[in-house]
């Protein structure tokens, strides 16, 4: 029988897949769960992006340019214009989400074998994009004391090794909800500068910040225009992660060819996301200002929730739709599994991300969870009572 | 300033693509170019499909499962019962079209130095996915003067090494329309299970067969399933290139296993486009005997056209949109970029295809040019007065 590459061989399973086959098994039972693992928002899509699509009148659906229909990247333009990120349509590549834009970038930039330095925890499907581009992931520890703020510069520059080409950093940041400052990203221009390398900026959880804080982009930082490479992605934007459209943005016009290259590679990005994602440009600020209303609600109940839990502690996060709180649990792999498979309060449960998947760095994460607030407040609250409950007779518990 | 990527830095222009400047001056001069260089048929993509779109219901356009949406891959597997190809839904993962497909399929199976073996001319992306997936595309000349039917078993034999792990037909085949025989399968077949290799079969012509000739597939050969993979994609089928939707199918379960690793990395298929492509299932017979029909007078349009010009030959390919000619020529590239800026016939000129582009030993494929039968059939005999006119006129013909 021929074999399996080796590739194949490495490719993580997600750490959420992996419990799966057991919430499945919880519900034949009976069992609600409450899903708080995922980072698919029930948030409704804006009405102007599905009336596009259900107002298609062309005959033939064709290939759209490889880099992406024209006119949505022009109008992409201007979104970002508001943002005060000045970019042109030509500095802009679709791709079927911010998967294949990351994907797109690690492969323009790196050859196997070279290195991308990536705070932890961090969003594990990166691990399949560098083991797809054959590159290595290079983890900096930040820690839950300070609320996974930006690890110390002298951590960064002990990791740097002649194969190091880029630092990764998503922000607002999944699974953390954490926001990088100004001050923290400039601190990243100077080591960008320093070592010539790139910066990749994750910033698709742009819109989502709380507080009345306000996102600062990787694109906003002077002097390393060539080094930057915006990624982003209207899934979480418009709660439209079905559509598949991402981007990737550099004024860097090597960069951009080379991606070209690889985008023409695939012909082109989806046709109908582009229509809906194009549209969707037009969605009224009153659409951002209730659901990020709604986040902000969401993550209080959940924040306070933990924080009053005995041994538990949650950081208070300025973005995003997730925490990752420390509980006071052995292992966050067996206790998810375990309120899955051996626990219920009431005929209820919920299921958790492990931190655990988030980090690269073995035995980091084992207290840690991670929680996607994308239930309503009532569901989140009855969630936290489960919770709370699971933590007083888990048998892994450890206070 | 850091640097770009050696994969970047290989990574082809599509040989079509490269003339794209040129026809966009032709037509700024006022001349009319007749597109028969493209994959893009004019065909509508059937109502029942479009239908689907226009009717989406749901609220929040959400990610489908990793390898596609279960009830969609269930009516996949009726589909293919009808073709007599018997698998479930299991079998099946929905790629971002046959590209994404192919993709998963080199990257499962093969690592980087490993080799395929392909037919050429082939289609020029299967560069492009060899070099995404860090593997090497080790071509067989087939020729011309026999239809480009498949090349001898002793050509496959020799080129056969430890690094070699499959082999790769398209068929009926892109550029050639080459339809394969249930004979020319069976010699592929014993190759195969001698020297235990996959065999992947790109089959996304299958519909578009003539003469009254049956397709006959990849996954009717006995005795390899475990060594078949099909590529399959819903793009020229329905002609719906731009909804993104393709397959991989296998009944090597670690093949399916180790793909779906590769399908969660970038989460889901485009939704839009797997709604449509479900639909599409329900597309009548009376589609596809049209279709069929009109791609039969067309074919038979430019073929007879062709060999009736002085010193040119056009084999009569038995399937696909395409056939490949040869002409009395220096230098098809030259040639191709020669008819959109040098030569016009009453204002009309023609874009084709170089055939080198899909030949990867050098020097092959220099006086022949890739057709695409996409236009109606009027065009298409206007098309043919017009290069008939370019031959007798082209600076580097040869006759």
């Amino acid at each position: 029988m021929p074999g399996i590459s080796s590739k194949g061989r490495m490719m993580p399973e997600s750490p959420i897949r992996k419990l799966v086959p057991y919430a499945e098994a919880a519900k034949k039972r009976g069992v609600k769960v409450f899903h708080l693992n995922i980072g698919q928002p029930d948030i409704h899509t804006p009405e102007v992006a599905l009336n596009a699509i259900r107002n298609f009148s062309g005959k033939v659906v064709e290939y759209s340019h490889s880099a992406g229909i024209p006119s949505y990247r022009v109008k992409l333009a201007d979104y970002y214009k508001k943002h005060d990120i000045h970019i042109t349509a030509d500095d802009i590549i679709i791709g079927a989400g911010a998967s294949e834009a990351i994907l797109f970038a690690f492969q323009t930039i790196m050859d196997p074998g070279d290195e991308v330095i990536i705070p932890e925890p961090f969003y594990a499907n990166y691990n399949g994009f560098a083991i797809n581009a054959g590159v290595k992931v290079i983890p900096i520890v930040s820690s839950i004391e300070s609320g996974f703020a930006l690890p110390p510069i002298a951590d960064f520059e002990k990791s740097i090794t002649p194969k190091t080409k880029a630092i990764l950093v998503c922000n607002p940041n999944n699974p953390t909800g954490y926001l990088y400052s100004e001050e923290e990203l400039e601190t990243l221009r100077q080591l960008v500068l320093k070592y010539d390398l790139y910066l990749i900026a994750d910033e698709v959880y742009r819109e989502f910040c709380y507080d009345g804080s306000k996102h600062y982009s990787c694109m906003h930082l002077k002097g390393i225009e060539e080094n930057v490479i915006l990624i982003d992605s209207v899934s979480k934007r418009y709660s439209a992660c079905g559509v598949r459209i991402g981007c990737m943005i550099s004024k860097n016009k090597e960069v951009m060819r080379t991606a070209l290259k690889f985008a023409q590679a695939r012909l082109s990005p989806p046709s109908f996301g582009q229509i809906a994602a194009e549209a969707a440009i037009e969605t009224p600020d009153s659409y951002f200002e209730e659901v990020i209303q709604e986040y902000y609600q969401r993550r209080n109940v959940v924040v306070e929730a933990i924080n009053k839990m005995e041994g538990s502690f949650c950081p208070t996060p300025k973005g995003a739709f997730y925490v990752v709180a420390k509980l006071p649990i052995d292992d966050s792999d067996v206790f998810c599994q375990w309120l899955l498979e051996g626990f219920n309060f009431e005929g209820q449960t919920v299921m958790l991300a492990p931190a655990s998947g988030f980090y690269s760095t073995p035995g980091k994460g084992k207290d840690e969870v991670r929680i996607s607030y994308v239930l309503k407040v009532e569901d989140l609250k009855q969630s936290m009572v489960v919770l709370e409950q699971a933590l007083k007779v888990y048998p892994g518990r450890t206070i």
